[in-house]
């Protein structure tokens, strides 16, 4: 446990060759930082674990590669303990990227505020980043028509099973791609999808054409690779593919070959292949996270939350979503508010 | 020469394992074809010469694939002879998919009357399918801005040097890339564009980051693979790729692995891919062949012709085609009219 004048922090010490293990972080223990001019000081509450982090320790995406040395970077929520800036009052909930540790300085222009009238575990996931990129993705992107089949991968992971359930509400045929039987019936049974294909289980080919007698019209993609391969062949006329991350390849020293048939079948069958990044549709933010609450308190909407207790099992959370064991938002709850 | 009461027609023979050879063809000779009711006879004067046509041989694209045995299948022009349906007059120029012979059956369905008061070649070319792919796929689907860079591949081809001039048009810095010194000459002299980069020089990637120094905004892409794979590297968040065409690969077997990064880099940049068909813009067609014709008339655009004579040497133009030996819309004339 942190104690009120140590600051826990988790360094990126070691860029990985292949998978990400427990070797390529350290903990270091150093004073709590006093917050300067224009600055406040925020305790952590809790966490995001983002596929996200895996690319952003390997390359620049859109935000300079992590260098070994820093504070692992994560995109977490947390209280204001101190403030020397008019904007942020103390017991303000604030989120941003304050990366693996019990204490981070912001200022007004790196954190948000949040409002304290929703739980902790739904700003992180369903009403944070992950429930947003779910939204957009899916309805500005994706852009789905009802009756349309919309195909999802990576279906029980932390979007995919936001985005699953606004495609039903959106009144699509929703077939979902996860990887293990026990995932698959949860979609189904808890998530209401109509198929689900385990990836897991060979002859995906065929699996996914039984799934979608129709074809597919969305494509909100998750994982890339061969899912995205073979899906772009059973993909109708005018598809769309919302590029939402690509987590079969974070995990690879090289991102190697793409999708065979691109840029043809894109061609001859006119699909747009769409990357996008939550950040991008901020602007919208404030209405969607509305929706979602909304659809959340009428039972529409199922927030799907896998919480891993405490910073100390930071960085194995991050191994177990990099290797799919989670089931939903995955998150780090640390500690309890003083 | 043909006679007057003989079709020369030639015959898709056989489906190609790699590239398309004199062997794929054969020539017969049948009686001209007698208009039924409903039906007119058109005698062909020019045909189209495309890379789709390889498409077209090998696979289910947005038409059926082509079957031996069958006419080959090519866009043509030509002149009403005799009809039996009201919609069509002896002496109309019409368009539409004629195939590889002297005369064909048409009905007012399958082609679109044109005007006469264009030249044939401009029909055939700026004015037809090359010079609106070039227009709605640059305009339409890239969305280019004036300042922004436009990278325009397969650029000495029949789409690529209209899209080239229309990039110019529409105020962006243009970058051509093209096979052979003498094609980016020909691009920087004649076209105007503002850098040209020759695939075949060897060190594509350094020659192209050399020529796009602040980045590629609009990739208009013709050809697929390497270049495209490159240029994904090289664009700048929000870019947008035009899928055209994928001419590296239509002469292949099989058409491979596609290009690295995809999904990962499209999504990291935002990048839209979109593959498109002309056909499907066909509602804004008059309006487009009225600005394509007054910027000819103008002198901002050049209509760039690679005219072949006669009927017996459509094969090898679409050999030649396929191997990137033309320099702008390649065409067949066939004979004079009566």
């Amino acid at each position: 446990m942190p104690t009120a004048d140590l600051n826990r922090q988790w360094i990126y010490a070691q860029r990985p060759s292949g998978a990400v293990g427990l070797e390529h972080f350290r903990l270091q223990e150093t004073p709590v930082p006093v917050p300067g001019p224009g600055q406040a000081l925020v305790r952590l509450r809790g966490l995001s674990v983002d596929p996200a982090q895996r690319a952003w320790m390997m390359t620049r995406t859109y935000r300079p590669q992590l260098q070994p040395g820093e504070v692992m970077a994560a995109f977490g929520i947390g209280e204001v303990m101190e403030s020397n800036v008019p904007g942020l009052v103390p017991g303000d909930l604030v989120d941003g990227d304050l990366g693996w540790q019990d204490f981070a300085l912001v200022t007004p222009e790196s954190v948000r505020v949040r409002n304290r009238n929703e739980s902790l575990e739904h700003l992180i996931g369903v009403l944070g980043i992950t429930g947003l990129t779910a939204y957009f993705g899916l309805l500005d992107v994706g852009r789905p028509r009802s009756g349309e089949t919309v195909l999802v991968s990576g279906a029980a992971g932390a979007v995919g099973c936001i985005a699953v359930q606004i495609a039903r509400i959106a009144g699509c045929r929703v077939v979902a791609v996860a990887g293990g039987a026990e995932k698959c019936r949860w979609l189904v049974e808890e998530l209401g999808v109509d198929a689900a294909v385990d990836y897991k289980a060979g002859n995906l080919r065929e699996a996914l054409k039984a799934a979608c007698p129709r074809g597919v019209d969305v494509y909100f993609d998750n994982t890339g690779g061969e899912i995205l391969e073979i899906t772009l062949s059973l993909m109708n006329a005018h598809g769309r593919v919302a590029c939402c991350g690509a987590v079969s390849q974070y995990n690879q020293a090289d991102w190697g070959g793409g999708p065979s048939g691109v840029p043809g079948v894109l061609v001859a069958k006119r699909i747009r292949m769409e990357g996008f990044l939550v950040m991008d549709f901020y602007k919208q933010r404030k209405a969607a996270e509305r929706t979602l609450s909304d659809w959340i308190r009428q039972g529409q909407l199922k927030p799907c939350m896998d919480i891993v207790e405490g910073l100390e099992n930071a960085p194995q959370a991050l191994i177990d979503l990099l290797r799919g064991a989670n089931r939903g938002k995955m998150m780090v709850r640390i500690g309890t508010p003083d």
